[in-house]
């Protein structure tokens, strides 16, 4: 097997692979780092600078991955392009792939499943959402015997690291991003996590999972929680309340009508999305005949998203040749964002309160095609 | 496919497959009621009274449904046996088997998990643990990717709507369990709930999924929920807490020792454990690399007990040639029931606190043999 990308997960991965943890029937040959080319002789085997790699082909062109004997890749480059064409190739290769990468199965998703089930091979993606909580499993196979209708949720680990210390030690959102970068809960730039839109796509590729839609991310409306302040942090405490980014999906199946939206609310501070603190993340699951699920678990950090990653490893060794049927995701008719009743409450329009989370009625934000 | 039980699960998988959410490449062809040889023609193809199933072959015969061509069975008899000698005949005549029986996977699990590997069928058993609460697939699969130390959680639907009706109400136990008797969620006789033989079963079905290790349930200290009065409920409510029935597990891999046990706690009224009502499960399941993964949903119940159950259909009917590898489970070198300092602090010896869960040193249940 090979690993695509060698930042903090890559090398957690290739780690744990290495160590106690490894898993039978799969072993670590080749690593694709961009700095290969530099930091090692092309192709070259030795033993890595950190010492946990043993032995190990590296390099940085991906055409040496396409054309190695690995029929596994965990493909962590991260981004729309390349990582989609590359994984296309790989699997056009017959090699199965699994991916951490939200951003490609939300928008390439239904494509690149189709394309891995015609070529006998498996697209696995545990990793995209929730980190180490298994929320891509308990929706796709463990809730398949049930209707789901709702699922709202804390998805981003890093947007919730940052809002809950601030709730912690009341400092001002700078520092807490400094913070969470120290700990490795956040990149250089995390706008992609406060602005909703990492949120957004995990919450879309959900909604192929739970409701059978195809739903680009650009199409659920996001709410920033950038300019949230000390004083937005204390008046939600206040209330009784605390401020968490809040991913919310409604399907009414009857109206084929999805209300979708990523927004920070006040929610109450004993509910789950209040008692998930630091990198964590959380889901509120509700189905026709169980009602409600809940779900949380560390949702950031290298480890936490390695554990996703070998957990979809184990299951292609242990069948490598598993049917995973290809989806057949609809259009939703119609996709509303965050009901207005929703807006009017909080000090500024986009925050509001959790109280109207039910409501299907709002704002028509796109038309489907 | 077909069906062996017709109570309240059994009529609510076959209501489900008969509607709407029928399952692709599914048919329900048989049912096997022990009363059907008074109530129908053996073998005989009518309308049932209550409408939903169209056309089926009722029979009070076993040796009718080892003989038909049905190709998936689900096993709702319940009780060791004759259930566990009909499950290895079923999967000894080429069928896939599904089951909600919790007593026979946790006695003879890995025994007829490994036969079913042979004849290259599966056993599903989702249903066996947490109700819709998709444990046994976070636990197996979701995170198999990490290593699991620890469980803790409340598995038995029935003594959780018991004791947080007394909570809510104030009332004796006897009434409580009417109340739940009469919603459903609790049968005539709710001995082996409120005495922790179910949950027992069940925590010993996750100590192989999570530590692979065979336990039986004979193994595992209980302490019988049954003499809890409305002066416990109001005393624990007094401290802050809730009591619930915890069933607890924890593995030292280092020195093979399992701690488990199954007990009325008091527990924080905030916490996962506290905030689950009714007949709810919940579980902290803690682990090396991504710390702990909460989740909660309904657990009794036979709407959610067939949720799970056609979320195993729909796994089998997608892939019918899946492998499922037969577990190598080993036997801890010692288990251990509760420890004596949790047990010193409620009125009786069995009404400790969750605070000393961690701790593995304790009485010397059971040596391993």
């Amino acid at each position: 097997m090979a690993i695509l990308g060698f930042g903090t997960v890559g090398s957690a991965v290739a780690r744990r692979l290495s160590g106690p943890d490894a898993i039978h029937g799969l072993e670590l040959t080749h690593i694709f780092d961009r700095r290969a080319a530099e930091k090692h002789t092309r192709l070259g085997h030795h033993r890595d600078g950190r010492g946990f790699i043993a032995d190990v082909a590296w390099t940085g062109q991906f055409e040496d991955i396409v054309t190695s004997d690995a029929d596994v890749v965990v493909e962590l480059v991260g981004g729309v392009e390349p990582a989609a064409g590359w994984i296309r190739e790989l699997l056009a290769a017959g090699k199965s792939v699994v991916t951490a990468n939200k951003q490609v199965i939300a928008r390439h998703g239904p494509d690149l499943l189709r394309f891995a089930a015609r070529q006998g091979r498996q697209l696995r993606f545990e990793a995209a959402v929730g980190g180490a909580m298994p929320i891509v499993r308990a929706v796709g196979e463990g809730l398949a015997g049930d209707r789901i209708t709702r699922i709202v949720a804390v998805l981003n680990g890093t947007t919730n690291a940052v809002l809950s210390r601030m709730e912690s030690t009341g400092c001002a959102m700078a520092d807490a991003l400094a913070d969470a970068r120290a700990r490795g809960y956040a990149e250089a730039d995390a706008s992609a996590d406060l602005d909703g839109l990492d949120a957004a796509a995990k919450l879309s590729i959900l909604c192929g999972l739970a409701f059978g839609l195809r739903v680009d991310p650009s199409e659920i409306e996001t709410c920033s929680s950038a300019s949230i302040g000390p004083g937005d942090v204390a008046q939600a405490h206040r209330q009784g309340g605390a401020l968490r980014q809040i991913a919310h999906a409604e399907y009414h199946q009857a109206l084929a009508a999805l209300t979708a939206w990523v927004a920070p609310v006040i929610v109450p501070r004993a509910s789950i999305f209040g008692r998930a603190t630091g990198p964590q993340n959380a889901a509120l699951v509700t189905s026709t005949y169980s009602g409600e699920i809940g779900m949380s678990g560390a949702g950031a950090g290298g480890d936490a998203t390695a554990v996703a990653i070998l957990s979809d490893l184990g299951a292609i060794a242990k069948d490598r040749s598993a049917v995973v049927p290809p989806p057949a995701w609809s259009r939703p008719s119609v996709i509303l964002g965050r009901p207005p009743s929703g807006r009017e409450r909080g000090r500024e329009e986009c925050r509001g309160h959790l109280a109207d989370e039910g409501q299907v009625s709002g704002a028509v934000l796109a038309e489907a095609v």
